[in-house]
């Protein structure tokens, strides 16, 4: 018990540095965010980044870094300047300096900090903060979930009929990779959802999700940094994780179902065709 | 130029009130907003409508019904109850109560009361107000489109590659009607755009693309209450909203595409398979 009471203590702590990082972070973003930005091509003409995604990873890093010295990092722009990016069971903060970059180039309102923390390759800490709608999501494991301090729940929807379903194309052109996510789309509007939508954010449609916003969301192609900190926040809001197969999430296999409910999780994960990409 | 003087006082006399009751209605949509709703089926399974969506319209018109008793009206709720909707040379207010009402049904941030007046069936008046998220989009003929009072404007991209693209698949669920819209996305992507995006309401949709939020927004099947307030704030914010053929926008044509610019309104155009829907 007294080691528990010590851990609940310590992920308050971290808690509170990735809420007062983000926040950092997000000032920074909101700084830019009506601007014209100087953009940079990575895997495709739909895999942007900008300056402002390179410096606010640093600026998280180094403050994390700086205040627990001993701990792992992963972070999106570290990994795409060729940093190997793997999960050990140490306490790892995983990193998504501005998750929604093609929005924040496009001013379009869905970007956010994402910043969780794993240990023992579980993610027990998460932070997603969009700063220019102000919505700060929280969640310590064994600790509910929250929305600028207000619990939040998810819907508890079990019925793919009477879901609002979150999908997303992303960043890939490869045609393949088009076809089977349009199909997918097309597979899951045949279970008679009442609708679809996309934000463009992978974090903040997990959190969507955890609010009771939208009962369900999929995507293929994503990374460890996208869905880390939304993780706990679903799962603290009562929803599920799993991956797209219907098995267990695997942080590294860069896809996710999250859901509501296991129900609605496993009939979602039963009408679409799998995609695979190269691990994390 | 005093007839002009009159109708610019006059037209600032319409905003005012339509503001005025667009705030009251918001406060009745924010009241309900997280609770669980009593929800019917109009045309479809993702057709859907709810007491408030009643409510407000009647609160709407008959605030503005008491305030210029010369006036028409054509609201969604009220065509849906069986009244003719017809678009003459009178002034016309045209009301949508909640645009994104399976949004409002699953508690997604995005609905909004849409308010516009045609004179001479041209629209020149327009408020959109999410109340949710409190913000107030408005704009007069001739004196520009704000957002919560600040003077919005649109991107003015041109280029179809370098855009974000607002579609929607919207709530029929006729097969061929999916699949032609699926394959319209597919077309646009094709085109290399940056990313689609779907928020669920027309009216927003058209706000975003006025606010520089997005570059261009199309869909086929929404009604004239969903286009006309939008209308006016985008092309006041530089913007153009032409019909899917490529002609002029045509209000009960059941569809519209609304771009930052005219090239990019024909690009995107060019790519489309139409699809006819009754008119309103």
């Amino acid at each position: 018990m007294e080691e528990l009471q010590g851990d609940k203590e310590l992920y308050q702590e971290y808690l509170c540095a990735a809420v007062e990082i983000a926040k950092k972070a997000g000032e920074e973003i909101r700084a830019t965010f009506q601007s014209k930005k100087t953009v940079e091509m990575k895997s495709s003409p739909a895999d942007l980044v900008t300056e402002t995604d390179q410096k606010v990873e640093q600026l998280i890093i180094s403050f994390l870094r700086s205040k627990f010295p001993d701990h792992c990092f992963i972070g999106e722009e570290t990994t795409a300047a060729g940093v190997h990016c793997e999960l050990t069971d140490n306490p790892t903060w995983i990193i998504d300096p501005v998750d929604g970059t093609t929005n924040f180039v496009h001013s379009f309102q869905f970007v956010a900090v994402s910043i969780g923390l794993s240990v023992s390759k579980e993610n027990v800490v998460g932070v997603v903060y969009n700063p220019i709608l102000d919505e700060l999501f929280t969640a310590i494991k064994g600790q509910g979930a929250y929305c600028n301090g207000k619990p939040i729940s998810c819907s508890k929807q079990q019925d793919i009929s009477q879901c609002l379903a979150l999908v997303e194309i992303g960043s890939s052109r490869v045609s393949a990779h088009l076809q089977t996510k349009l199909q997918n789309i097309s597979s899951i509007l045949q279970q008679g959802v009442h609708g679809v939508r996309s934000l463009g954010s992978a974090a903040l449609n997990i959190c969507q999700v955890a609010r009771g916003g939208g009962d369900v969301y999929v995507e293929h192609g994503i990374h460890c940094w996208d869905m880390a900190a939304g993780d706990i926040i679903l799962r603290e809001a009562g929803g599920v994780t799993i991956d797209p197969k219907g098995g267990p999430l695997d942080l590294m296999s860069r896809c996710l179902i999250a859901a509501s409910s296991p129900q609605l999780a496993l009939s979602v994960s039963a009408c679409l065709t799998h995609i695979d990409y190269q691990r994390d």
